[in-house]
């Protein structure tokens, strides 16, 4: 017989699903001092499996789910919410995205959450932040696979994060696929990446930052080889880049390049590594860039734990859901309301609720009239369009999603929603805020009396106050709608008694 | 030999495509007096001819193109940019409205244009504004064949303009489809009535007017039957109301009702156009509703004079335009460089541009940011989203699809706009602003010496100055981008010389 371990004993789990490596780390944390348990890297180059219509192949998917097998197998024991699996670039982009999470999450054993571009940013600055402190004005770049992040922070604030469609293996694969390295092909991929990283140069000009930082990746391999050769002591210079390109143009190609310190799995993906470094040099004017420890996985661990703190409040999805009330200009006294409501007939419905789905209910009410900015007419559509848009640091696309149909789902008839439904969390979720939403229709500060939420099995029960009078008679007859729109979907039998 | 009439001297013709009447209005105006010329109103009940799946029957298309047959024999002579033909709830709502609207224009020799329930409270507030002015705040309302309009303005001013979607045609519809009118079919009405003007009461509640008004169909017709028997001198009152709806259940079906100053083409939608005023009146606590003049068709004509100013700082459009801008934040400096440089571009394709174009091009520049309030990424996209769907006084649907289209193919690839692009004004437009966009993508003030655009035939050549060095090398790499994206249209060759 064993005793269950301590859960707070347990390390932190956070899996990186990159368009080139996918990564586990575990981890403890004491305080703010981040110790590694772990640490596996594989070469699955996922993102060299996008064919031409944007699908992954069988073969890629099959490499990913074999190395998330292997993971899953390190995770046993760990408690689920010390995990964190994130997808980046790649996922974002594959049109079959949706298969593939469904068996990653079942080799993995754990949910995988598709990251947007600009969140992928803020994590790996959050890793940066913390295990290279410094309170300078900072650039922190990562080329990743697909993608190249760019955040300007200081201290532990990301002031800007932006993510450009350019990463080692997209440019490798675009201008380097048959492993010829020619003058032509280095000069064309530097101005494809200038292209694409011409708008970096405006949101992240010199003046704004005093030190520039290279995380993860291509800039710890190129910094590898630079110090390996000797060329510097591992930091990043346009001069060194210029010999190292020199030298793939002296070997004429992929497998003739002999350089100490480039380990084989960089070696297709390389070139493009270096065009995308160079053109960021000499178009930022940097003199050196220094690699840096801390990347996404970090990021993800650090955040994870602020999640988890018990009051709730140090929830960087929090502040995001604050800021984008302001920028949409929300009424959030109505919006309080609504959340209020919603979590009372929740907590009717599922006595002991998980602190997560609660959280999401009392964003979607949050965020559920931002459409109001656009129109009054079919508001809650356009919240669903801005949410499900929207850039909101410490929310993963999945969970974006989901705070998206919320909001779709807030009134009006069902049929919308079809698939979603099947989700029985969902479902909760919803029938608490469409009841809210219609029991705090009339904009003002709730009346006493309010109604209560009774479930037995396929029927719930919305027992009135008896004190409600004729003033109620719309509120009623909105209740009876509801009742019928329910009553359509075969799922559920709403009585308003 | 006939000497062609002063286009000045020429009526003003304003078309009403309603759910229950099609109006046809010829007025001249001198200065602010408004003259009628002529009137002919027929009882289309073209919102009658929706179908349970949202479709017009094939007799309610043909009813209507019948009418504007007829209205278009009333047109001829008069310039096209004196006429302007709106339509309403019916089209807002018609699945098959574009196929409808295709046979409307050809039937009545000018376009039509479907404006949103907001732009029609505009419009109708605009011809009650003009032709019965006063200072006080006051409160219009349109009671319509598939929707009711409520304005709230002062002076010349709507403060808050919108649309419900009940009216007079569909309530009855609904509840008195078999003719028979009972206590229970009227308290079923007022009931479904109020639920749909629920939101109303918080936004018109009773403090913010000093007079409520009633314009067009519904409003005269009962206030008509209530001056015919004397039971009022035209003005509407709950008690006069309550002895309406008593007669209707006393004769106890349509066919029996025996009400003098009640006209047949009224009688099929006069039970659920009481039960709607009836609903109003009583939550709103309005004692007098004054019939008024001025409706929709007036308004239509004003502010058809008005875009017409030659200055054009009188459209109304141009203050939604800068309002949008505000109320999403957008660059200004940006959109009007971009403004700038689409306009020289489009002069220089169109040697002889119509001032409608023109003005679509530089509110479209105006807007093409918007999207950037939810994503930087694909912000083009959000911007077409938002432009499609936002209330924009002045605006018809129709034009803001226009700008959104723009908005939308404002960069990328061109597959997105297929269809649209057979449409050559709109192609003259879209790539004046496409290359607007990349000689702007620096976003700082554009240097002298600017590219030069020309056309022949299919051929478009954009000269770049001599001048231009390898500063520009990124600009000439998105503009061969944007050769070859043209060059996969087969639409046109764009070349960079």
């Amino acid at each position: 017989m064993t005793t269950r371990p301590d859960p707070n004993r347990q390390p932190w789990a956070s899996i990186d699903i990159g368009s080139n490596s996918f990564r586990l780390e575990l981890a403890r944390l004491s305080g703010d001092r981040y110790q590694r348990v772990s640490y596996i890297k594989e070469s699955v180059r996922l993102g060299a499996g996008l064919d031409g219509e944007g699908m992954l192949t069988e073969a890629a998917m099959q490499r990913g789910l074999d190395c998330l097998t292997a993971f899953g197998e390190q995770l046993v024991g760990i408690p689920p919410e010390r995990v964190r699996a994130v997808a980046t670039q790649t996922l974002r982009e594959a049109r079959n995205r949706n298969a593939f999470l469904a068996r990653a999450e079942a080799a993995l054993g754990h949910p995988v959450e598709v990251i947007s571009g600009r969140e992928e940013a803020r994590l790996i600055f959050a890793g940066v932040a913390r295990l290279q402190p410094s309170d300078k004005p900072r650039l922190v770049i990562d080329i990743g696979g697909r993608s190249t992040e760019m955040i300007l922070g200081k201290g532990r604030k990301p002031l800007l994060a932006e993510s450009f469609g350019v990463g080692s293996v997209g440019l490798s694969m675009r201008f380097f696929a048959d492993g010829a390295y020619t003058d032509e092909a280095f000069r064309a991929a530097q101005v494809a990446a200038g292209a694409e990283l011409e708008e970096a140069l405006t949101l992240f000009r010199p003046e704004l930052w005093k030190e520039a930082l290279g995380s993860s990746g291509t800039v710890g391999a190129v910094s590898h080889i630079l110090a390996a050769t000797g060329q510097t002591d591992g930091r990043i210079t346009p001069d060194a880049l210029r010999w190292c390109i020199a030298q793939c143009i002296a070997a004429g190609s992929q497998d003739k390049l002999q350089l100490p310190g480039l380990k084989d799995d960089r070696r297709p993906v390389v070139a493009g590594g270096l065009c995308i470094l160079y053109t960021l040099l000499t178009q930022f004017g940097i003199a050196e860039l220094l690699p840096t420890k801390g990347a996404l996985r970090q990021g993800v661990v650090f955040d994870l734990a602020e999640r988890l703190q018990p009051s709730g409040a140090r929830d960087p999805r929090a502040g995001s859901v604050a800021e984008l009330q302001k920028r949409f200009g929300v009424d959030t006294a109505q919006a309080e309301r609504v959340a209020t409501k919603a979590e009372k007939l929740y907590r009717e419905l599922v006595p002991k609720p998980l602190p997560e789905p609660l959280r999401e209910l009392r964003w979607a009410a949050a965020l559920h009239e931002m459409g109001m900015l656009v129109s009054h007419h079919d508001h809650h559509r356009h919240s669903a369009y801005l949410i499900g848009h929207v850039d909101a640091a410490g929310f993963s696309t999945n969970q974006l999603q989901r705070l998206a149909t919320l909001a779709l789902g807030q009134r009006g008839g069902l049929r919308k929603l079809e698939s979603q439904l099947a989700d029985a969390n969902l479902l909760d979720s919803l029938i608490a805020l469409r009841l809210a939403v219609i029991l705090c229709h009339a904009r003002t500060p709730v009346v006493a009396g309010a109604p209560k939420l009774e479930r037995a099995d396929k029927q719930l029960t919305l027992r009135l106050p008896k004190s409600w009078s004729g003033e109620q008679a719309r509120t009623r007859y909105l209740l009876k709608e509801e009742a019928e729109a329910w009553a359509r979907t075969g799922l559920l039998e709403l009585v308003v008694a």
